[in-house]
C-alpha cells in the first residue's frame, strides 16, 4: 500500500513530506493506521545528527496512537479495530528480561530495532522508486500507516482520544513511571525535579500521585512555574537566582535533601546536583534526561559511600502492553492530566514546524494529527 | 588513670608507644579495656597524612573488642564486665536516621566524633604534661583503655574470642553487610567482587552465605586466588592477564554481567569498571572501598539510564548494637569464618611493623593484643 509520512532523508535537514511504499505485516506483525503522534525530544536528537547510531533515510515518530487495521499471521492479542499505543520498549513477556520483575527492558528484537528494520532483517518502508526506509525506535509515528510486531502494541480503551494519549506512548510514562516504577515513591517523600519541560511536569504528577508532601522544581526558565505549579510543584528554584551554592540550597530548602531527586533536563552537570541533592542516608536520584553522546557524569565515590544511591530509567520502568494501559485508564478517570501539556495541534505538513517550536522553548507538547 | 597507647603524634611518622592520662567515663559514657584491636587501611589512610580530615595528635584504631571496666552516670545497656565491641557508627536508636530503616548512619554523634572529642566537646585522652590528644572515629583502640559513649558500643557473647571478634567492629561487618544489607543479594544471584584484601573476602563469604551461585574475584594479584577460593570464589580473572576490554570479558564470564557487583580496592578506575560490569536492567554496583581525597567516579549515564544502579556502603549498612552482635553468634557458630584473615598477630610495641606489613601486602589482618 500506500501511506503519506514525513521522511527524514539526511541529518540536519527538514523533514520531507510524501508518499512512501509500506509492505504488509508478515507474521507477528500488525499493520496500525497512526491518528496522531507526538513530537520528542529523542526524535529531534536523531533528526539532528547529534545520535551516533541515527541512520537514514528514516521515518522517525514514537510517540503514536492508532488503530489496528491488518494483522499478520499468527498474531492472537490484537484484532482489526482495536486501538492501540506503539512502544518502542516492546514486552514480549518470554525473554530473560520480561522474566525479570527488575527490568522493563524486553531484548527480544532489541538488535534488528537498533538497526531500523523489522525483527526478519528487513524494512517495509520503502521510497516509490524503492529506496528501502529505516523504521525507527521500531515505531516510524511519523508516517499515517506503519508496522509493529503484535509485542510492541498495547491494546487501549475505545473512547480514548488519539491526540491525548499519544504522549502516553512516551512523555507521560517515562515521567510518572520515574516515580512509580523506578523510584517507588511513598507517601509523605520530599522530593526535586530537575528540569520543568514535558518529562518534568510528568515526573512531578506522579509525584502528586504518589503523595509526596514537597515537590521542589527546579528550572533556568521561570516561565516554566505557572504549568509545574498546575501541576503539583509547592516550591521552585530558579540556579540562575540562588546566591552561593545550589547543592546546599536545595538541602536546606527540604530540611537535609530530597529523598528522591530526579533529572529531566539530560545535562550531565543538573545529573550530579541532583545527586548531591539528595538526601544523606537514602537518597535515591534517578536519571531521565538523555545527554549528549560521550557526556560523562561524575562525583565523589563519598556521595554514594555515605547512602545515596544512583539510577536511571527508560520509559519510566513501565512495560508497555501492561502498564500503558493503565495509565490510559487513570487518565480517563482523572487522575492524571494530558490536556494542558498538549500545547500544539499541527497537520502532518507542520512537522517541522513542531520542531521549531520546541527548539524555541514555545511548545510542551506538540502532537500531530493525521 | 593512665594507660599505655600508639599516639599519632604527627601525620606520616610511626606512631609512639607511651603511657598517656585517661579521664573517667561522664555521663552516658562507658570505659573499655581493649583486649585486640585490627590494623585498618583507614588508621593507615590518616595516619599517612592522606586523609584532610586529619588531625594530630591522636589516638587511632577503630576495630577492638574488650571488656567493660566502668560506667558513667546514666548508662542503662551496658555493666561492668561486659564484653563489646566498640562501633565507630553509633546506634542511638532515637536520631531521625536511626529511625529511618533505609540508613545505618546514626547522627546522634557526628559532629563531635569527627572532630575528635567526646559528645561534651572535650577529650578523655591527655599527655602526662597534659596536652589533649584526640580521639578517633570515637574509638581509638590503639589505647589499651578507651572511653566511648553508651551508644557506640555493641554488647556481645562472653565466650568470643577477643583477637578474633575484634575485625567484626569494621572489615568482617563491612564485607559481610555490604552484601547482606546494602545489596540484598539473593539466592543464585551472581556477583564480582573487585579487590581480594581482608574486604573483598569478607564480601565473598557473605555472597556465599547469602547463596550466590557465582562468585567472581578480580585482583591484580595472583596470590590472593588461594584465600579467595577458600572463602567462596568460584572464578578469578586477573585484570592484566585478561587480553581485551576488562568489562566485556566479565560481562561474558558472568553470562550478562553480575547481577551485583562490589569494588573492595579504592580506586576509582575500578569502581567504573564495577558498575559497567554489572548486568544490563537490573545489576546492582556497591562501592566499598574508600578513594583518595578528591578523586572522582565517572561513567556514562547510559549505564544508569539502562538500568544499573550505583551505590555504597559505609560500615556493611549494619546498625552496631542490633547487628554486631548477630554477626558475634554467626562466626561463633562457624556461619562465618575469621581465623584464617588473622594473619599476623603482635604487640602494641610492634604496631608499626603491622603497618608496615600491610603497605608490603604481606598481611591480610594484623591484630594487636594488649
Ligand atoms: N529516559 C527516557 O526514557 C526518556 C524518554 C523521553 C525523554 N527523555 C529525555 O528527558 C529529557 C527532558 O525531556 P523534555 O521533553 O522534558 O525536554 P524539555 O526541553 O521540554 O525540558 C527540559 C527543561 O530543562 C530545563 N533546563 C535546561 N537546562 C537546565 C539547567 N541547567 N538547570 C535546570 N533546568 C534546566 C529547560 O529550561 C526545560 O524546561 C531529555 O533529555 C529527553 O531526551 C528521556
Ligand atoms: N566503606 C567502608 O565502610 C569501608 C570500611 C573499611 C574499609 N574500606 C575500604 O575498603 C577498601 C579495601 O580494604 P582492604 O582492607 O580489603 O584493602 P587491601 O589492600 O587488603 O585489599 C585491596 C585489594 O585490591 C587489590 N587491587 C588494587 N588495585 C586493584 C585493581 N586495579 N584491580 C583489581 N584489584 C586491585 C589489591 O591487590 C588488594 O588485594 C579500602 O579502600 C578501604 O579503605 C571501606
Ligand atoms: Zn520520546
Ligand atoms: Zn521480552
Ligand atoms: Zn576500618
Ligand atoms: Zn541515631
Amino acid at each position: 500500500m500506500r501511506t503519506k509520512a514525513a521522511v527524514a532523508l539526511e541529518a540536519g535537514k527538514p523533514m520531507e513530506i510524501m508518499e512512501v511504499n509500506l509492505d504488509g505485516p508478515r507474521k507477528g506483525e500488525v499493520l496500525v493506521e497512526i491518528k496522531a503522534t507526538g513530537l520528542c525530544h529523542t526524535d529531534d536528537f536523531t533528526l539532528s545528527g547529534a545520535d551516533p547510531e541515527g541512520a537514514f533515510p528514516a521515518i522517525l515518530g514514537h510517540e503514536g496512537a492508532g488503530v489496528v487495521v491488518e494483522v499478520g499471521e499468527g498474531v492472537t492479542s490484537l484484532e482489526v479495530g482495536d486501538h492501540v499505543i506503539p512502544l518502542y520498549t516492546p514486552e514480549c513477556r518470554e525473554c530473560e528480561y520480561c522474566l525479570n520483575p527488575k527490568t522493563n527492558l524486553c531484548q527480544s528484537i532489541r538488535e534488528t530495532q537498533g538497526k531500523g528494520v523489522m525483527p526478519d532483517g528487513t524494512s517495509r518502508f520503502s521510497m516509490l522508486d524503492g529506496t528501502p526506509i529505516l523504521h525507527y525506535m521500531g515505531c516510524s509515528t511519523f508516517a499515517n500507516h506503519t508496522v509493529l510486531p503484535e509485542i510492541a502494541l498495547a491494546k487501549v480503551r475505545k473512547d480514548a482520544p488519539f491526540d491525548k494519549i499519544c504522549y502516553i506512548g512516551c512523555g507521560v510514562t517515562t515521567g510518572i513511571g520515574a516515580v512509580i516504577n523506578t523510584a517507588k515513591v511513598e507517601i509523605g517523600s520530599r522530593a526535586i525535579v530537575f528540569g520543568l519541560g514535558g518529562i518534568g511536569l510528568n515526573v512531578i504528577q506522579g509525584l502528586r500521585m504518589a503523595g509526596a508532601s514537597q515537590i521542589v522544581g527546579v528550572d533556568i526558565d521561570p516561565q516554566k512555574v505557572e504549568m509545574a505549579k498546575r501541576f503539583g510543584m509547592t516550591d521552585f528554584v530558579n540556579p540562575n537566582e540562588v546566591k552561593g551554592d545550589l547543592v546546599g540550597h536545595l538541602v536546606e530548602l527540604t530540611g537535609g535533601g530530597g529523598d528522591y531527586t530526579f533529572d529531566a533536563t539530560g545535562n550531565v552537570g543538573v545529573m550530579r546536583t541532583a545527586l548531591e541533592a539528595s538526601h544523606k542516608g537514602w537518597g535515591e536520584s534517578v536519571i531521565i534526561g538523555v545527554a549528549p553522546a560521550g557526556a560523562e557524569i561524575s562525583t565523589r565515590p563519598f556521595q554514594l559511600v555515605t547512602g545515596r544511591t544512583w539510577k536511571g530509567t527508560a520509559f519510566g520502568g513501565a512495560r508497555g502492553r501492561t502498564d500503558v494501559p493503565k495509565i490510559v485508564d487513570w487518565y480517563m478517570d482523572g487522575k492524571i492530566e494530558i490536556d494542558p501539556m498538549i500545547t500544539h495541534i499541527l497537520k502532518l505538513e507542520e512537522i517541522n514546524k513542531g520542531f521549531e517550536m520546541m527548539h524555541a522553548g514555545e511548545s510542551i507538547r506538540s502532537v500531530v494529527v493525521y
